[in-house]
């Protein structure tokens, strides 16, 4: 169900030949009412796609009533011709819906530099189509729509009391923190108001997408949207609230990493006892970036020299000869120096445990990535051919 | 000839069984005099190996008498016993050669962890063994004994007027800058001081060694040290001295770029009109870490899009809208949008030309890299077994 799980939402999916494999391309999402609260997150990288600066725009006001997604083309770095194809976008759908243009959200991914007229015709011809076959059980082929090279749709319900979130995620590759990391919608029929949802959207993405952190590079296109209908009548505890959010988006980050490109090993890092948060994240960050740490788990190998070595280069408070590290709740260092032999850990299954404990504070923080292998070292050399 | 191309030093190299193949593994070098100046640039890692930490004591009269330098095994995070071993190492040299423990440099390379008796027992003997071989003519065997997962030994000599400066490097993995990034023994008959030979050294490193940044993992265990004899009687003038220092270094940085382990491409990036020199290296730099950029190059794909992806994640001063970006002499964006057609660009040789032109100021900077391979993944998931 997706994103027309809650009440209120109406979605589709269409083909209209952004994808060579005729597969589904163009996604809408329209918020029926009563409310039309929006909130979004957006990459931090400063070579932003064009419907990113046009929905940074349309974000301001709170107020969102449709988003359009495509696959096919990230419609990025192609110039003020590129920028209008986002603008008319959004005026097509607009005048379909009967609202202002600049109450419609664009997304685009796909590969970078791609967004020519073709790209421009096909686009507004999926929206035409998608306006039309809009549905209440149009969330499984919207989800289907935005996939790039994923191999499985991600999609996540959460049952409230009285109200319901429902959400989906597509992202294979570039996945790295910035605000956000992939494209990502999530709707809900509770009663917010826009402060409401872009605080606890902020709260939930925090802890989730900007802790997913597959392959350290970020993207031009990221995109959490939050569409809030009100359609349960129910106004949630807040608290409740954040945390159904928070839960939904962990799902689909989850569903990020297990598919992420060439992926072999899902590998999560708890960091514990640190002076704070941010020292936890920078230092799960940097064994999540550290290829020679990736590519030892995808030999199976639990090299724990190089997770040192990785946490070495950190500003992070610890003292590197009290470091003890885990790996599949084997203790293979303690205190800088190796502990149980590395006969002893299996990582052999998908997921991977990271344990690593700096001894001086009270804080921890997960960081979740993959391993480096060659498939995705092949996916990502034939990407564009 | 390597470190003995300069008159006043002598050099050997012996196998002591560290690595299992038999071939050489303990190195030495003794400087002769008359002059016993040393300067050395130290990894900026916090997790230092335990002849780092010797290392940066003795260096701080700078006077060195000799250095010792082991492969088949890193001595970090072996404990107090690892330090023992260093300096053990250490006065062993010094009771052979009549000179202070404390004027004896160790270096060691191989994987972190490796540190136990067997390995003093036999460190101890290549010390011995070492000393008792050396020659004006051993900077060739000494430049064997420090290659790890090398292919071949990396050496540079230059002649300058009266006065000549001699070199080797080793370095395939975890080459990424810190202050140095790899071992590497520089020696010069030239009469210079202490304070001209670190700031000298300093100098030539932070343009050559410090831009090299072949798979962004920094190594805890990394030493630049230059020894200087004073054997010529000819006192150089700096900036020629500095000139031919940089010379070797860029040299031997060469040399280990083009080993890097698993590396089908060696890829220069030059960024230039940036607004600072600090400008063009992050630039640079974050271009050289992006996995997706380096598959790229590996699937000859010019794949523009990940180069402005990549530096979009930076602070430096540019647009990202007016960047141009040329590879292999082809110029397939300009102003952050699409120019020559892909087709134009030949990534099949080797040496890849990456150009950057921020287009914002006077700087500019180069960053030497690799591409990102299946071959890398393979020798670095297979590593420890």
């Amino acid at each position: 169900m997706s994103v027309t799980a809650a009440a209120g939402f109406e979605a589709a999916g269409v083909a209209v030949g952004l994808k060579s494999t005729g597969n589904l391309d163009v996604a809408v999402v329209v918020n029926r009412g009563p409310l039309r609260v929006g909130a979004a997150v957006f990459t931090s990288n400063r070579a932003k796609a064009n419907p990113i600066i046009w929905s940074q725009q349309v974000i301001q006001d709170g107020i969102v009533e449709a988003i359009v997604l495509n696959s096919g083309g990230a419609n990025c770095f192609t110039g003020s011709f590129g920028f209008q194809t986002t603008h008319q976008t959004a005026e097509k759908a607009a005048a379909l819906l009967g609202v202002s243009a600049g109450d419609i959200l664009v997304c685009s991914t796909g590969l970078i530099g791609t967004g020519d007229e073709v790209f421009r015709t096909k686009v507004l011809a999926g929206v035409d189509r998608g306006i039309a076959e809009l549905s209440a059980d149009g969330g499984e082929a919207a989800s289907l729509a935005i996939m790039t090279t994923d191999s499985k749709p991600k999609r996540a319900v959460f049952s409230g009391n009285g109200w319901t979130i429902g959400g989906m995620a597509k992202g294979a590759g570039m996945l790295a923190p910035g605000l956000a990391t992939m494209l990502v919608v999530i709707t809900t029929d509770a009663v917010l108001d826009a402060s409401d949802a872009e605080a606890t959207l902020r709260r939930a993405t925090g802890v989730t997408f900007d802790r997913l952190d597959s392959d350290g590079c970020m993207s031009t296109n990221d995109q959490v949207t939050l569409m809030v209908s009100g359609a349960s009548g129910v106004r949630p505890d807040l608290d409740e609230f954040a945390r159904a959010l928070t839960e939904v988006s962990q799902s689909l980050a989850q569903q990020l990493q297990g598919d992420a490109e060439g992926a072999s090993h899902d590998i999560t890092i708890d960091v514990v006892r640190a002076a704070s948060e941010q020292d936890a994240v920078e230092v799960g960050r940097s064994v999540a970036r550290n290829n020679l740490f990736k590519a030892a788990i995808f030999g199976n190998d639990p090299n724990w020299g190089r997770v040192l070595a990785a946490i070495g280069t950190t500003d992070a408070e610890f003292d590197p000869y009290d470091v003890d590290v885990s790996m599949n709740g084997v203790r293979v260092c303690s205190q800088g120096g190796p502990d149980r032999p590395r006969e002893e850990v299996d990582l052999t299954p998908r997921a991977t445990h990271l344990l690593i404990d700096l001894k001086v504070g009270e804080a921890a923080a997960t960081i979740l990535t993959n391993d480096l292998t060659h498939d995705y070292v092949h996916e990502n050399s034939a990407y564009a051919s």
